[in-house]
């Protein structure tokens, strides 16, 4: 048996898939334990998934479990693309930016990237790149990819969704949402997940279930059949296909068939908004001096420039990454088992560095 | 919760996959769960991994988790081939027949199949591909992969592998290994993993985890580090890198720290023994008619030919698949946890229907 | 200026290709050159490229210029397909045998390859591959290739071809020609183009320019408009889209619009029959003796076996290639302008090599 | 025959591959015609070819002909990087914007690129995408590809390719050229080719031909053989190997032997720079009113800005393109057969359009 062979009170700030797997998930698995199920998909809880999908977005959408986001994310798009077609997305979308080169590499496919001030798209941005159809010389843009929430942290409202699928839609573009963290973006609406997605117009969802306290498990959610094809195969050669995907699908079941997945997401955002309102009120009360917030504190990210010298030394106890090093610019990432104490001490800690 | 949705009792002969995850696997993930570690396999557990692999292969091997087998047969191979590499394998290899054609569509291998009696090969069925080097119009063949135990069910002896190195690599060409089931050929050969693996010559190896009673995860296991190149990133941008890595780590430190991964194959094997000798035995003692064996059982599977119309009736209580059904051909696969009376009772249900 | 920097005199048996330009082609070169033409495609010679095509295979069919076999092959394939398809051709096919993998590497395809005994597919041949539809383990056998002439030198006939396609279409697949040398098999069956190609069911077809007497240049036909996607961004994005396609096109305008095409492959044809002729009579005679032919001469190539040491010592003046050199097999292979004294001289040889 | 189907006096300023071929490369090809010669290079023809391109860029280079400017792009940056790595360039880069995702698609190469004002990178430039080496997340930049003369048809100085290539090897980078125009920055610059090539620190080269006077045709050419691996393979793979080489390397030798590629540079650079200087000239003087200039006229493009609807009326008579259509942005393209006619009377026509 394998011993624990990590301090089980070490938590940090660095990213929300530094946290382990949620206890109603890991009590779903055990539950799924035992016997023999159909492999690859067949068997009684990936049904039962499809089920708890459509609760969620309405009759007609299928799930297809996958091991993670780029797994979900290539999947999901080469299923609503042809061989030459292009995606248009942020420069900071982590297709582009932390997937070492998969969409292209092993999707095939061209990315053109338009820069944003806050991680986010608008039919403005999108017109820089959305042009040149019939133009054999120029990779066909097809599809429009936004992350919800955002790599910088930030929600799109439901209107703005909206906004982007019409535009979209109407240039003969399809819209993909990489979900890796949606159910923050849930919780900070303040609506059902399917108001900022099928309702106002994605068609293909990467649904992410790690970084909400899975174990592993994304699932591509076809929205729109009418935008997707093939995703069987596509999963399968893409090798994304989970033989034993009971225990994939039991995650998503224990993580959507209550409110879990909002709980979770509701308390990494809480805690986020805990430490962005202790810092807020320290600069206002002059107990901090020499921090700034770079992005707007939506979700579960906050995003800062520090003093020189001050992230390393902070780092010292409590683990987080520079998100850009040229601006001393960081990303403090709250997770589903982020508490209270360990926002206050983290505040303690940067008021220390930080004190006039 | 996730109550369970599926009969715990139930077991087939269908695949090794179908079988769940055992309780001592469970119980390591549940060690390893809790507080924060670092994502991508900079954790303690994949560290120990890494010895634990060590162990059984010697020093300077590096082991790197993936998420199935597929990924970690076309990043392996990937590892060790330039762009315009060619790999000979037989026409039943997993590569060629089961993955979609991942690896010439993911890893943009060229496959260069011998067909074979038993899902071996040989020396001489290796020379059938092995030439053509150096000239342009042909996809160079660089490797060669075997798979332990076979798609049939058969088992490489030690000097049969090692011949096939020594020929490969007078070649000029590296051995691949997919060993999905090596642990039941570990079982069936008496002889530890690195008898017929590294000390044999085997460059490469895919060591297969989710068939002997993992939840997932497959590990490329580099035994040879000349042989192999850039596998951090091959994993990443095949869409293979677990965030949460340690829990893939944990289970394998379970199967490998002691012997369960013995255990669990000699159970397997034992069982498919079981089944054949009950067979072979009805035959002889006239009780069963109409059946005959197609392959040697060496490992955990069985396959036979069955008069026309009986695998149908059988699979009414029992799942199991064809295997080439123009010829009447079936397999049927013993699992970890498939029991002496789960034999025992599918051994009486085929003496019912071949009753002489 | 450049010289001439070889002797216009040689001439060998090693491939069709080893020959030049046909005057004719040389000189509609000539006509299309000076002034301005747009680029890519769009000029008049491309414009009536159609036309010609037209009329040799009816109305509605669209020509493709590419620069060669291997692009027409991969960029007609693809078009036929989804990324989860495959092919079934022979094991001596072209695509499989001669091109480094790009139908794999470039065309993300899997090929599905049936050993032949001539080169030729048949419905039941065809069938050993023709299954597994809808599981998403095996890649999708959607297309059959066949190639014509056969890379052995033998010849579909028109009812030959026209049961391939029934027997395709019927299994729900297309139907792709690699006519690297369709002229020799015009010229052969002595039919028109159109009678073993679109009428037998053929829905995309490589023509072949180059082995008929063209500087370079094939052309992917789509036959059946229904049965191909993207062409264009396919030629495009598998840089295979000539700038000035005007003169891939006016070789072809050459070749196609009046009969230089089966002046050409008739001239070839011949002096293939002139040789077999003169090796059987020498046999017949007794005044040949140990060799043997391999394969039937219905186009422009011969395949013989010769007695150990012969070939190499009729190629210290007649250039052609062993095609298995385990089986003292050879090839060799006529072109257009291979002259009855070439011929005479090669059998002279042989004949001194081989007298009795 | 081809009959001569468009107006041999019709020219423009769309591309310089709207031209045909120039006379003394028709004549090679012609002397090049005629017996037989090895295919796919081992013929006469490419041999010497090696000589030309060493009387150029000095001993130990290697030429490889291909048949165009992406093949060659492509080919040459996957001879220069591993399957993780990733090149960066401008987002005015032909490969990233006019290759249908080629470099993407077919290389398997992630594009990393940088907004410039005059399509010119710099050390500073490249350190916008300079980083993130060994993070397996991150695309590895390995390669930064420079484009000379550039899109926009400014000019690298030598010391500006020096310094980009000093940079590039001082972060572990290689340094690839894209010439499709080599022969006009070789004009504009008055310096040997090697000396802004090979002795500037470029490691490997396209060589373009075809919109200096060939047919077709273009040229990796590996100047630094340790940045370059396993070419005569990716040309074959990558689809672009022509049999009938001795044409296109005969072509190459017409153009390099003597000083054509020079004479056809300097005639099209020569004609914009008439272009550039009669528009300044009448600015200067009052007869030209709204016309501004996008770029500086360093070879043989003019990039202006026209009053809305002074581009489509021109284009009745002259056709060229939109290089921003939402800036009224055009390109006029010289060719090295435009004459001082030509541009005078175009001239002539803006006069009319833009007189005060």
């Amino acid at each position: 048996m394998t011993e624990t062979l990590h301090d089980l009170a070490s938590r940090g700030f660095a990213s929300d898939n530094y946290s382990g797997v949620h206890p109603e998930i890991m009590a779903a698995i055990a539950a799924a334990n035992g016997g023999h199920q159909i492999a690859y998909g067949e068997d009684a809880y990936t049904a039962r998934l499809q089920e708890v999908f459509a609760k969620h977005f309405g009759a007609g959408v299928h799930a297809f479990p996958v091991f993670n986001g780029t797994g979900a994310n290539v999947t999901g798009l080469q299923s609503m693309l042809p061989r030459w077609g292009a995606v248009i997305c942020t420069s900071t979308a982590h297709i582009h930016s932390d997937e070492n080169g998969a969409p292209e590499r092993i999707g095939g496919i061209k990315l053109l990237t338009v820069d944003t001030e806050d991680g986010k798209l608008t039919p403005a941005l999108i017109d820089k790149e959305a042009w040149g159809w019939g133009d054999e010389h120029r990779a066909q843009p097809l599809v429009v990819s936004i992350t919800q929430t955002t790599e910088l942290g930030t929600v799109y409202t439901v209107d703005e969704v909206a906004a982007i699928a019409d535009h979209a839609h109407g240039l003969g573009m399809k819209l993909h949402m990489d979900g890796a963290r949606i159910a923050n973006a849930a919780a900070a609406l303040g609506v059902p997940l399917r108001a900022f997605t099928r309702d106002a117009g994605v068609d293909v969802l990467s649904f992410g279930g790690t970084k909400n306290g899975m174990m592993f498990g994304e699932s591509v959610v076809v929205l729109n059949p009418e935008a997707s094809d093939g995703l069987i195969y596509l999963r399968k050669l893409n090798m994304q296909l989970a033989s034993k995907m009971r225990f994939a699908s039991a995650q998503f079941i224990a993580l959507l068939d209550g409110d879990l997945y909002l709980r979770n997401a509701s308390q990494a955002n809480a805690m986020a908004a805990r430490l962005r309102d202790a810092l807020e009120n320290g600069i206002a009360e002059g107990s901090i001096r020499g921090l700034t917030f770079s992005q707007a504190t939506q979700s579960n990210a906050v995003f800062a420039r520090l003093p020189d010298g001050v992230a390393d030394r902070l780092r010292e106890n409590f683990r987080f990454y520079d998100w850009d090093a040229s601006k001393n610019e960081v990303r403090w990432m709250c997770s589903y088992d982020t508490t209270k104490a360990d926002i206050d001490a983290f505040v303690a800690a940067l008021k220390r560095e930080l004190a006039a």
